[in-house]
This record gives structure tokens, sequence and C-alpha cells, in this order.
């Protein structure tokens, strides 16, 4: 009997329409892509989505169904899973993809790190973690070595290039990693304590690939890296590879796949599950209160995939946005101690300068208690 | 000075927010992600976007703006350009791409064929194209050998992989490529005329780069292939070798970017305008009053996209769903001769079987009058 694997959805069911046929819509049109009249009794019994389970929810025309699909039809290839989650219903009101059994497909290799690799490579174990990005696009290789310095010297965890700044000309990509690895060597010789560096390794596949090669090669600590502009695949391909550096995952691009209530992906799914899935160590998302739009609801609900028990090693949330030092034990307490915060903007308006903001940052997640986890 | 470029958006203001501060967002949120009082006046003048012109539409809360951004922020990377048009921004809602002067950017390189180079390898010169997709997925690839036989007797002009086959175990893409790639061999040497076979190439991006030269080699017309599940950078990639396949380019996994009226990118900036620059010769998409959503001015508005003058060359739009026998001859009228249709599911149904479906279909587009093209 062939290996079958489920998906689960929100379905959203316009006033046309009725949940059989959505749901008839889902198994035939992700697989077959034919009327149910033009296959034959085996096709539709082997090849065919088949409706586990179906109930409403409590919100007017809305279901949540699971539906199974035999594992061979991604063909062992991350593309083709993309496609049988999401392939043409994106093009369809309605659909929203909350979950999937994706520990049971052998090709996704799930993080070389996880929380507990990377707190052994950090030398972190008992407290939240510290990020920023360094900025604006326009400075120069040699000022962003200075910024990381005085980072670095305050005592930031882990200071990471803006997913803005690739290898523009203002600051090519191997200057910039050179002069911030150097930033964080001169900084540790004086602290005896080393920050983290996270070079910006995202380009074209193959450029990501030799990006990543480069950043090993200079010593970065880890790479920051935009699967939704490059194609998830690499991301499991850089995972799968059990390369030294630890990827954080940033999700430019993504956006119209998850702030929608009715299509596209749970934000928790996308972020928390399925990158998880594929390799990431972080999964960077905006933060509720932030400039962005998901809730406090969902914010939790994205901690808790990326650390719920799973064949995948937990990893780090790690929110972006809306945070600042007057809210950072009010996020600590509510998101707990496996969790990297990352503050860029604010940090950067303290009234005693860079190095200052990035000491008490610091020391405000050294002092946070012990707290209840998620 | 530095050159720029010019992106149009729609933009829906909610409530609680502005038109100038949700124009400063893209400005800012778009290029150095930091607030406008913590950057230097230099770095505002030459690396932020500039607000060109705003005006309000017709929808209330909506506005019509262009901002113009340095191209050197792209650093001449595909992937940089989707994170400059849409990275951010894709996770706020109300921002929408309608245009963007992509003819500016060195590094897009078109199509390697449009629709001039697909008739004159295709030797068809006056007249709409038929194109068909073989399925179901469980097929052996001897039954889709036998398929693409059928409907290469009864004349189709394209027949291609329906886009869910990729290597599954049920019909391997080499062996898949190599029976129907002999089938319309062997048609032609019945008809005297040779249907073209386009296979899906879509896997990694490794993959897909050999799956278009095993398709090269065996003999194929042309490719199939789903850039938002490998990256959209491959697409480019492929049409800057210039190869011998023209390649016809398929919507999965893209949906949520395009079927939100208040958010993404507009159907024909994605599908006419982005992928034409990036090389794609055929844009399938969702035709109107077929299973998906678009209406019928989108529609129209996607085949003006891909066939308006433009460095790039023309390419053929390639709408499916929606379409059968009885309504060919409208859709002819209406999208004009420069138009690939294609036709599915439908075609399985006929009464008279494969052949005679591939034959009917064929002959309403040689018998279409010559028409006022849009």
């Amino acid at each position: 009997m062939d290996e079958r694997f489920q998906i689960h959805y929100e379905i959203t069911v316009s006033e046309s329409d009725t949940i059989e046929s959505a749901l008839e819509t889902i198994c035939l049109e992700q697989t077959v892509e034919m009327p149910a009249d033009a296959i034959s009794q085996e096709i539709r019994e082997h090849i065919a989505g088949k409706v586990i389970s179906v109930k409403p929810t409590a919100e007017k025309d809305t279901y949540e169904a699971i539906i199974d699909f035999p594992i061979a039809n991604t063909g062992g290839e991350v593309t083709m899973l993309l496609n049988l989650l999401f392939g043409n219903i994106s093009l369809m009101p309605g659909y929203k993809i909350i979950d999937a059994e994706l520990e049971k497909l052998a090709f996704l290799p799930g993080p070389a790190y996880g929380i507990e690799g990377v707190r052994k490579k950090l030398e972190i174990y008992d407290r939240a973690l510290s990020c920023t990005a360094i900025k604006p696009l326009g400075f120069t290789a040699e000022e962003f070595g200075n910024l990381t310095y005085e980072f670095a010297l305050g005592g930031l965890d882990i200071i990471k290039d803006d997913h803005g700044l690739t290898n523009q000309r203002y600051a090519p990509f191997e200057e910039r990693l050179k002069a911030c690895v150097a930033a964080v060597e001169r900084a540790a010789d004086k602290t005896g304590r080393r920050s983290a560096y996270f070079a910006n390794i995202t380009g074209s596949p193959d450029v990501t690939l030799s990006r990543y090669e480069m950043a090993c090669e200079a010593g970065a600590d880890g790479v920051l890296f935009m699967p939704h502009l490059t194609g998830l695949e690499i991301l499991s391909r850089l995972a799968a590879q059990n390369g030294p550096l630890p990827m954080m995952i940033h999700p430019a691009f993504s956006g119209s796949q998850t702030i929608h209530d009715d299509q596209g992906f749970s934000p928790s799914f996308l972020y928390g599950r399925l990158w998880r899935s594929l390799g990431a160590d972080f999964a960077i998302y905006p933060n509720a209160r932030g400039r962005f739009s998901y809730t406090q609801d969902e914010c939790l609900a994205i901690n808790h995939a990326a650390r719920s028990n799973s064949r995948f090693a937990r990893i780090f949330p790690t929110p972006g946005g809306g945070i600042n030092r007057a809210t950072i034990p009010k996020w600590l307490s509510l998101y707990g101690s496996d969790t990297v915060l990352l503050i860029g903007g604010s940090l950067y308006k303290h009234p005693d300068g860079i190095q200052e903001a990035a000491r008490e940052f610091r020391q405000l997640l050294e002092n946070q208690p012990k707290e209840a986890e998620s």
C-alpha cells in the first residue's frame, strides 16, 4: 500500500459554492487536474487526494478539513511538495493550509543546528538571545565594519546583515563580510567574548551556495537567507549539507501567502513548520505591534510551531519589529527564553549610542527571570 | 548621477493610516529599513525611494503612486530586484505593484524566442495556436506516449506535460520525455506535420537545468517551467543562455500574489510584464470563466502586457481554463491570433475521442477570420 500524508486546510466557501465541491477541487486540482468522470477508479483511488475529515468552524462558511495524498506524488522533490501543497489552489480564493504531516517526508532534512546546536555553538545556554541588523543600505563596507564593532563591544549576541544588503556596489558582499568578521574579532580581543556575525548570502541559487562557502572561509558565524527570493529548495539543500553555519531565515517576498485571513498558509505553518522542515535554524517573522500585521496569537502560534516536538530539531523563533528597550521584558516573559529578539531601528536611536544600546539589550536578557515556557 | 527606475503602485490606505505615511513606508522599508530621522541626508537622497507622483483613484482610500529607486540597489541581481519590488511590503496589507520600468534593467534578458521566434520554429504564422496538457498524474510513460500520439495525429500544435508531472515513479521524467518525443515523431511520419512536445523540467535549480539539457538532447520542442516553485532567477538564467527550447511558464504557487484586490502584483504585471522580462516565451494564466478567479478585463490586461511594445520580445498569452469547443471562436475573436489557447479536460471528454477532439480544435483555429488585434 502506498504511503500517504495528510494536509490540513481551512476552507472558506463562497456563496455560489459548497464545501463538498471545494474539497473535491483540492483532491483533483492538486493531483490529476481532471474532472472525476474523466479518470479511472484506480487513478482516483491511488493518485487523487482523499478527504479524511471535515468539520465547520466557529466562523461562518468556514471549515477545517484534512485530506491525504500519496507521498509518491511529490516525486521526492521539494518543488513538487510545494506544488502539492499550494500549486493551482494558490490561484483560487478560500484555501488556506494550516498544517501538514511533514515529518513523514524523508526528503525534508530539518535543521542542521536548531536551538540546541546554536546554543552550543554560541555557548549561551540559559537565556534568550539578542540580535540586530547592520544598516542602512548605502553604507560602505568599512562603515558596516565600524558599526559591527560597536555592537560587538556592547555584547550583542548576533549581528546580522540587514536583509537588503547583498552585493550592491556600495558595500560588495566579500568586502562587507571581511570587514564585519574582522570587527567581531577585534571586539572579542578587547572584551573576551565574541559576538556572532551572520552574513546575508541571498542571490541566485549558485551565488547563494558560493556566498555560503565564502562566509565559511572568511570565518562568519552564521548566514542570513531569504528563500522566497531564491527558491525554497536551496534552503533544504544547504541544511542537508550540514555545513558549519546556522541559517537565519527571512520572510521577504512571502507576505502575500501569510497575511490574508482566508487564503495562503497560516504564518505558523509557513514560518514555524515548513521552514523548519526545510532546515531553518532561526525563523524571522514580523512581530505583533510592529510595522507589520500579525496578531499576538499568530506570533505565539509561530513560536509554538518552531519549538514543538517533531523529528526536526526545535528552532529559534526570531520576532522582529515592535520591540524596544521598554518592551523587552514583556516580550521575553510572553515568548520565553528559547527566543531570539531582533531589534533594529530603535537601537540606532538610543540616546547613549550604539555600544550602550547593545549593552543594555544584553543586560535585559541576562536579568530576565526564568520563566514558564510555551 | 545614479540611474533610477520607477515602480508603479496601487495603495489602499487603512483607516488608521495616511497616504503620506504609506508612501514613506515604501520609500524606506524597501531600501534602508530605518526611520527617516536615523539616516543621513545623503543616504535619503541617493539610496531611499523618492515619490514621483501620487493621485487618488475612483476607489475609496485608494491611490496610484510612482516611486523611483536607484537601479544600483538591485546589485544587478534578479533576487534583489524581487526584494526591491516586494520584499518587506509583501508582509503588509494595502500595497500592490501594477508596473515597473523593467526595460531599464540591463540584467533582465527578456525572451529568447517570443511570438516571432516561436512562430518561426513551429512554422505557424497566421493563426492562434492550440495547446493541451497530457494527464492525469498516475499514467505510465507508455500511456503518456500513447496519449501524445493521439493528440499529434489530430494535429494539436503544442502538447505539453501537465504541470503536476515531473519525476514521479509512475512515469519518470526521462522515460516520459522519450516516449512523448517518439510519439510526436511517429505521428509526424504519418501526417507529414509535427506537433511540438513541451516537457515539464521543473525541479530544484540544478535539476531544472539538467532536465532542460535532457529535453534538448531527446529532441523535445520546448519546455514547461514553474518558476515560483524553483525560484524566478532560473527563468532568466535559462533565457539568457539562448538555448534551443522556448519556455512556457506556469503560475503554480504564485496565486496569493495576484488574486487579492488590494495586495500583491496585478496579474498583468506579474504574468505579462515580469515573466516576459525574465524570459518567458509563453505566459500561462487562469482564464476568466475557468475554475479560477480573474475577470475578463484582467485577462485582456495580461494579453496586452505580454504583447505591448518593449525592448523585450512580445510573448504568447496562454489562457487556460473555461475554454471548450463551443467557446473557442468567442475567445479567439476577443484575444486575437497572437494567443495560445490551452485546453485540457474538455478535450478528454469529446464524444468522438482524443484524435477527433484535437482535429476539431485545430480546425476552429484555422477557420477563424483574421481579426482586430489588441
